[in-house]
């Protein structure tokens, strides 16, 4: 039990702000939050649990990355700086750089080479306060490798406590042994896709649908191949320009669509019909230095939920701090630091279809953030730094 | 000693690139940098040296952060949130918001307590690299205040063990007991400047000319006054408009003209037969969404050395990661990673008037950052995540 916390429960209007207040859980889930010691003490009944002071600290609940493509091998950190240097992307992309350059090296990566590269990546996310992380396959682009970046991703589930949701994201880029055939590339991504879903490692489908992508009608044709096995489906859509991706994940009833920078106002319309989420990805706006901002304004308008997510990647959104995404999303696109916290709590749970986490009220998951901060807004306002105090994965087990 | 390390020594070209080389220090100093390890051991005649395998981890100088702020009281994200929510900035100054607000929070705070709250700053610097730091007074703007800021900056030195260099920057606002008389103040900033150099607490000598500061008459005076007693001048230059802030710290021979996105081609000129450094500011520039860049190709083409630092203050740009504004500049201002390095080693050391450190040669400071990283451009390219492992400060005191 926590005593003595600044609460931003995210239930209710300004934060959900409870000062001074205690927070209970057991079996994992919160049982208690408000201002009554003893009323709390009661709900956790005969079981053990150390009241901790938090001496005035904030507690958010932890935060919650729902969009990222951190498993990958070797960076592209060099082809980043011939950029700077003057290179065009089109002699990196001849000498074999480019996305194709991080599907060879994840290839080549053994299964436990690539674990040993991710694993420090979610590391730095939690260390900056994240306790659930969405994963994507797609840089294997087979079905081997697929199979092998999404069995990674578990593992680091298992292996660090961190929630981590998969994601099929086989129509992410034409493989080399596919050039010139698309369609037969997307025929393959159906045919892997009930493979690996019966392996138990898929559980969302994601399809980046751009010009330089696939097309709405290939799109389309994977996100039947999961509607045929009951996923769920999201989508990378409307980043550089409008196919309607977004409109086509609403249609799907999909949990989201991710970049949406040119997605139209007929759209937004649909997701909000859908209760689809928008997913920010304010790292890859800041680092590919673009200027069209998504509909912000039509999203609120609509209540169409957005939320923020590092979109962790070797090209265009090297991040590797939630935190970090969402003072980029206050700077970029004027969100408020509230709507920030939102998008990566409460809405980046509803991004996953989670419905058990991302606020602090009773019955959801005690993933607990602690801070050094005086206010919430502080988590959008210092740029780097090491703000968490402790982050508590679902209670750490013990009743408390 | 380190061995099996490769070393970004930025001792020539290339980053001064020295691969699988090895590297030793005695007395806090580099005594050997090259492939013989028999030599490398001769240099340390007798001294007992533990040798440290790097097993190929990459080695820099360690970064100096050559503008901060960073002993402050209190923190402006609440105003930071409400100018997201609209409320105007004439609003925020009027109830009490804004620079003066930091005067008045650190005007109260005692000397430890100030301490207490500038340390994390410091350590989140560090935890990324620094082993030297500029601090600068200007949330005192009274004697009194001024002198505490500085014996806490120079604290901040001795508790750490990073090199401190202190900055008298009285001139940064007016404030409110000289309402209306800023010539009146400038004379009692040039009245305090001998007493606390007396103190032994000013390293350097600072002023905010610009519109919303003080003018070029004014700057001028304060630095009249430094050179009397034999004190470097820089400035914050020409950062919203052109007031040839640059040419006039290039006249005093000053150590760097800071921000300089207004500088024009005569200042530019003038610095670089001045020597004055060009400090370049990106953290602030990106939080301002400025769009005026510096004139960089003129700073490159006159041999003006340009160097990278945090700016880390409560109102423009909190940032605790100078290797945040590294990776800042290469995006907003195009710097290349290299560029951006030799900014927060090289260049930064000489914009502080240093040249015992900033590269890997023999004779330089054994101040070293061990990274792990594969290449010395992922400094600039990871945005957040903890890449240090570990800081180097004047060889921790023994032969190495
Ligand atoms: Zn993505
Ligand atoms: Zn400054």
């Amino acid at each position: 039990m926590l005593v003595n916390a600044h609460l931003a429960t995210l239930d209710g209007a300004d934060y959900g702000l409870r000062e001074n207040a205690c927070l209970a859980w057991r079996d994992g889930v919160i049982v208690y939050v408000g201002h009554d010691m003893a009323a709390a003490r009661a709900t956790l009944g005969g079981a053990p649990a150390a009241e901790i002071d938090a001496q005035g600290g904030w507690i958010t609940p932890a935060l919650i990355d729902c969009h990222t493509h951190l498993v990958f091998a070797g960076n592209r950190a060099p082809e980043a700086e011939q950029r700077l240097r003057g290179v065009s992307y089109a002699d990196i992309a001849q000498a074999g750089g480019g996305i194709l350059s991080t599907v060879r090296l994840t290839r080549e990566a053994s299964e436990d080479a690539l674990f040993a590269e991710s694993l420090p990546r979610l590391q730095a996310l939690m260390h900056d306060g994240v306790a659930c992380v969405e994963i994507k396959s797609g840089y294997g682009l087979d079905l081997a490798n697929e199979r092998k970046m999404l069995r990674v991703a578990r593992r680091l589930g298992r292996e660090t406590g961190v929630t981590v949701k998969t994601t099929y994201l086989a129509a992410h880029a034409l493989p080399p042994e596919y050039a010139g055939r698309a369609d037969d590339y997307i025929a393959a991504v159906c045919d892997w896709l009930p493979v690996l879903h019966a392996d138990g490692l898929v559980d969302a489908v994601d399809v980046f649908c751009e010009g330089i992508g696939f097309s709405p009608a290939q799109s389309r044709r994977v996100f039947e191949a999961a509607r045929a096995l009951g996923l769920p489906v999201k989508c990378h859509a409307d980043q550089l320009s409008d196919l309607s991706g977004a409109a086509l994940v609403a249609e799907f009833g999909g949990l989201s669509a991710d970049h949406v920078e040119y997605t139209n106002a007929d759209s937004v319309r649909r997701m909000a019909d859908a209760g689809s989420v928008a997913v920010l990805l304010p790292g890859a706006f800041h680092v590919l230095r673009e200027t069209q901002l998504p509909p912000l304004d039509a999203f609120r308008a609509h209540g169409v939920p957005m939320a923020v997510a590092s979109d962790c990647n070797p090209g265009t959104a090297p991040l590797l701090s939630l935190r970090l995404a969402m003072a980029l999303a206050c700077t970029h696109f004027r969100l408020t630091p509230e709507e920030a916290l939102r998008g990566a709590t409460e809405h980046a749970a509803r991004a996953l279809g989670l419905h058990d986490r991302g606020r602090l009220a009773v019955g959801q998951r005690a993933d607990l953030a602690l801070w050094r901060v005086r206010h919430p807004s502080e988590l959008c306002y210092w740029l780097g730094g090491d703000l968490l105090q402790t982050l508590v994965l679902s209670g750490d087990g013990a009743a408390g």
